[in-house]
């Protein structure tokens, strides 16, 4: 058996390539037919590496290797999700308590299996980081929860935040319009802050509690502080107590006694801070990363009780249908997550 | 009733200053006549001011106020201890789920009372700040567990750490010399970082695991990571990802999958680090200052029943005794806590 895949890389130019591959399962594999996948910010960054692109990945299973039926519940026909994990250890330290994102002997996008990925038509998986869609959820929907989703999800979900906690959420893209949905349907005020008031009546909409504007302004003095901020832009706050050069970035007038920081978008910026206003603030600036396997499955019931999706915008999985959702995306101009689709 | 003071104090030229004062303890307080104070490399931010210095201090309570019996079990003759910290309120949300530290009305060293402190004869303070001192600890033992001990204490009690967890310590000084002792005690691994192998030999003696000198090496790699690190000096280490001028202060190779960071030292510097390196290591950098209520008594009865206690070195609780000890803390020398006593 095995599959025979088109899987679209990036390369040395930067332009996106089309190849072929094959793959058996290995015995704890399944191999899953992809129908969509969404486009993340996290693809860019290996868009000049010859490697297969795609970690918000929707398919059916259509083959299983020969342990699969001994491991797990998955069988031939399942419709699957997939992120950016390829496997997961089951033995270390993190994965037996339950922190299966920080297993010590993962395997992940970029790290492993180059060959294949996402923007694709097939890919093996190990069952360890495969998760059963629920029938409620759209695939095209799906796609986008696998990553976007656990992301904004597993701060809100797993770091002790309570319902009726304020929320703040910088950034209204891929992750933040998931993020005030997640929020506002726990029953957390959701206090949202954007550079312009463009995206205000989207953010209502999706159930903030709160919109600042914040470029300009002078201070951020005034609004009732929050206990949590999920930063979900590349520009970083400024928790350094020293006067920066943009007044709109110094967040600390806006953080409880004890609130947590979550940078949650992959950014080379130094995110600055000092032991000083750390301390002072019983502030917490908190490394989170997808989420722990029972996590991820709560996060998909949830959205899927509660009617939580993206809102996405279509394109082809095609060589010119993954440039120009990339291209866009890099543009700023994603409302608010693509997805791929594998014509029938 | 009431009390005359004599105190010490700071002043805009830096010098430490002798005057006087005068307090009648409120409903909720009581006086209490000091015996020792500790020094802390806190007192020095405030050398410049014109306030009383002082926030580790010991002493007997001599008058109480008038709704003190029905508040507390403090009595006259009682021994207690202050800390940086005079008054918590007691009704806001930190303070009744325990997390007084994080108090947001609460008084302290600095914001309030700046006519008296612990380096001088007595004070007055509010019994939600007061802490008994078991007897199995000598007064002048006592003072430097108040602040530097409790500040050491609450990374290691109150944040989820375990015993057989590996606890990095840099630097062995006030902070530090106690932070290898409760470690070592609370059954964890102590591995200790200093520049220089100079207090290798007191490091083990206070239940190191394992010492490195840090100065000039090309990497810290190979060393089995921590689950925690706690920062007890002014240089704070390199987060960034990015290459640094001094490969020593790279600790990014020491640090476990999920590791905490504490920076204990109240410290202006900015700590660089990047939204990258954090994710990826599912690092949390955590502000902590001295401890919760239930925390700081804990502290204390730990040290009595496992004979913790700091090493000291003593000096009169004078006007020369003050700048002297100010003096030689400020020039690194002190080995390990200066304590200040006042004259029988």
């Amino acid at each position: 058996m095995g599959v025979q895949f088109n899987v679209f890389k990036g390369s040395k130019t930067g332009e996106i390539t089309e190849s072929k591959g094959y793959r058996d399962p290995k015995s704890t594999e399944v191999i899953v037919k992809i129908s969509h996948c969404g486009v993340c910010g996290s693809d860019e960054h290996f868009r000049h590496a010859e490697q297969g692109l795609g970690h918000e990945g929707i398919g059916i299973i259509t083959e299983v290797g020969s342990s699969v039926h001994d491991l797990s519940k998955f069988r031939i026909g399942d419709r699957v999700g997939m992120s950016w994990f390829h496997k997961f250890c089951g033995y270390c330290k993190q994965c037996i308590t339950g922190h299966q994102n920080k297993c010590v002997n993962s395997t992940y996008f970029g790290s492993a299996d180059q060959d294949q990925g996402c923007f694709g038509t097939a890919v093996a998986w190990d069952v360890s980081a495969l998760f059963k869609i629920p029938d409620e959820i759209a695939s095209e929907d799906a796609g986008p929860l696998m990553c976007a989703g656990a992301t904004v999800w597993s701060p809100l979900y797993d770091q002790g935040l309570l319902p009726g906690d304020r929320i703040g959420v910088i950034g209204i893209g891929g992750l933040g319009h998931l993020a005030i949905q997640f929020a506002s349907k726990m029953g957390m005020e959701v206090v949202v802050f954007s550079s312009t008031e463009a995206k205000k009546q989207e953010a209502i909409a999706f159930g903030a509690s709160e919109f600042h504007a914040t470029s300009g302004v002078e201070s951020l003095g005034g609004i009732t502080k929050v206990d949590a901020l999920l930063i979900t832009t590349n520009v970083n706050p400024d928790l350094s107590l020293v006067p920066p050069a943009d007044p709109s970035r110094r967040f600390l007038p806006v953080l409880a006694a004890g609130a947590k920081i979550f940078p949650l978008t992959i950014s080379m910026e130094v995110l600055p801070f000092t032991p000083l206003a750390l301390i002072g603030g019983f502030l917490s600036v908190i490394g989170s990363g997808l989420a722990p396997t029972a996590s991820v499955r709560a996060m998909l019931n949830f959205a899927a009780k509660n009617g939580i999706k993206p809102q996405i915008e279509k394109f082809p999985m095609t060589q010119a249908g993954v440039t120009e959702a990339m291209q866009k995306l890099r543009d700023g101009k994603m409302r608010y997550r693509g997805v791929l689709v594998v014509p029938n």
